[in-house]
């Protein structure tokens, strides 16, 4: 029934909807995300089980998320089954944590195969749901995520306090448990040097935002994630309206510093597109840092019109594949950083090839 | 009968004939060139002649190289009489010398159309008669400017010592006159760090070596220029063929270098070119500096195959069209440092605009 190995491929061989597919605002908001924590009741969290209970855990949440039948095509890996690489591939695909890279007993995922939905089991709460959407519309993956939820309600008893809303091993997620978030392109935010007070601004309005690549501020690729910080005393509405009011106001600050630089710094702008184009299309070694940066410029050329005959969504998966696991997939053998570089300048060739620029 | 606004005109419609035409060996010689250094007797050199003499010179000369017929299509400037603009312009064009960029009284210039052959007129001497012809071919350049010599030598009595040959304003022009100089491309040996050991064993042979952009060890657009320092002492065959024979050398030396990159270093050497490629093609702003090291980049990418549809002529000539003179004629106004990197990638772009790459 399982077949972890066939399971990556069937992953990587599928459209990744949520990049590939467009949505509302997609020119800025890549992506739309709700992740849910959820555990079973009277089972102890994943940290202070047995092995025992995790695979029992994990086999329960399983056979739930089938016969719910919420997730359509689900593929299923039991990760400790599955090799470093493919843990890594699943990282980079935003469908496993960080702290599942370690090989950890009983720990689960399941997954719909257009990679819409998923359930990370057994991580640090039992349950981790989790969907995803294409562009601005965090309604729709709420109203999603919220159907899944209860069917999976229905499978499987929650820890759930009437009060405080549902238990989590980490206070931090204790009441809805929720953590929304949009994935946001901020070229013209950054080019026109206005990204760190826009930070510092979103921060002190009590969201969390950080950049999707490395931490800190190098702001590789000048992707960010603005999520809720607070899960408790709030509905999950409440969270998700004040949490879209922000990101519509980011919006608009990034269309007009795009603007703005198009009147007033046009040179400036075209030559930063061009010469990302220019290396992205005929390098043949480029860093991780260089593509991720290149890219950026890319994506804001195409939103611009400068490119005549590019799919956007080609260069939303770029910042997906240049990553090192999906180079070495691509490579199908294990590569040393200044291979990689090799193999990353190819894939980016081959994947922009018929891109013509319109100048 | 002379109009100096319209020669430069004439001389910029038409094609450069030593870059834009093909010659042996122009994948590294760009052009060979013969100056000879000539004054008519019993007049003082320019430096010591008053403004009559000068002035009754040039008429001399300019009406002998007219009705000695050796030059088709002649274009004769007055340079007093041209714009700062225009004697920039024949500097870039390498028809007159950097000491002829300060307003001059009596200095001219005869030239041909196609630019093959040029008199220059007062300047350091009375005559200074140049020949190139694309590629590595100094005896037929020899042919060619010696047919001319002899033919102004019926219309001028030139100054000649039978001891010690041709006498000239400076020293080290006595005797033959000659100075015979190949233009080379050396990229191969710039990029596997020879080149300063060639150009310090060919000065150890008598010739000298020199950067055609800028002084000293910048070597932008690794062109470099190779000629005889002695002019006394030897017939010009034998300088010309002790000349021929060091540049043979270089040659080989070159097109080994450029083999080794190409077996060791593959993927150093298509990275370097794409890039340059891509910069060139793109770029909306861009220095001189960088402009002449890509067009480097991009005129070896061509000699080995990387690019499908060039002319390699093209490229020559960018390397003489992006200088700031011939710029501002493109622009038709005169630019200020930013907007010539701006106009010298519009003009880049444009000139390339029909080029595409292989990969």
């Amino acid at each position: 029934m399982r077949n972890d190995k066939s399971g990556i491929d069937r992953l990587l061989s599928n459209r990744v909807s949520w990049l590939a597919d467009s949505g509302p605002e997609d020119d800025i908001a890549i992506s739309s995300r709700i992740r849910l924590a959820r555990n079973i009741e009277k089972t102890p969290f994943p940290m202070a089980a047995s092995v025992e209970i995790l695979e029992n855990t994990l086999s329960i949440i399983m056979h739930a998320v089938r016969k719910s039948a919420s997730f359509p095509d689900v593929i299923e890996f039991e990760l400790e089954k599955v090799s470093d690489l493919e843990r890594r591939l699943l990282l980079e695909r935003r469908l496993i944590s960080r702290e599942l890279l370690a090989c950890k007993k009983g720990s689960g995922l399941s997954v719909s195969k257009d990679e819409t939905f998923a359930v990370m089991i057994n991580e640090e709460d039992h349950l981790r749901i989790q969907a995803m959407k294409p562009g601005f519309q965090l309604h729709e993956v709420w109203s999603d995520i919220n159907g899944i939820d209860d069917a999976l309600s229905r499978e499987i008893p929650y820890a759930f306090d009437s009060e405080i809303g549902f238990l989590t091993s980490c206070p931090t997620n204790i009441g809805t448990g929720m953590r929304a978030s949009v994935m946001l392109h901020l070229p013209g935010l950054a080019l026109s040097g206005q990204i760190n007070a826009v930070v510092h601004g979103v921060s002190k309005l009590g969201l969390a935002v950080r950049g999707i690549f490395g931490e800190g501020s190098d702001n590789l690729g000048n992707l960010f994630q603005v999520s809720n910080q607070s899960t408790l005393g709030e509905s999950e509405e409440q969270i998700i309206d004040k949490l879209i009011n922000v990101i519509r106001q980011i919006i608009n600050h990034e269309k007009n510093a795009r603007q703005t630089l198009l009147e007033k710094k046009q040179n400036f702008l075209l030559n930063h597109v061009g010469r990302a184009y220019g290396i992205l299309k005929h390098a043949y070694t480029i860093s991780s840092e260089e593509t991720l940066n290149s890219l950026s410029a890319l994506r804001l050329g195409v939103d611009m019109g400068m490119f005549s005959s590019v799919d956007i969504h080609v260069v939303n998966e770029l910042f997906l594949t240049v990553q090192p696991a999906h180079l070495q997939k691509y490579a199908m053998r294990e590569l040393e950083s200044a291979d990689r570089e090799i193999y990353r300048a190819a894939l980016v060739r081959e994947k922009l090839r018929n891109i013509d620029s319109r100048n």
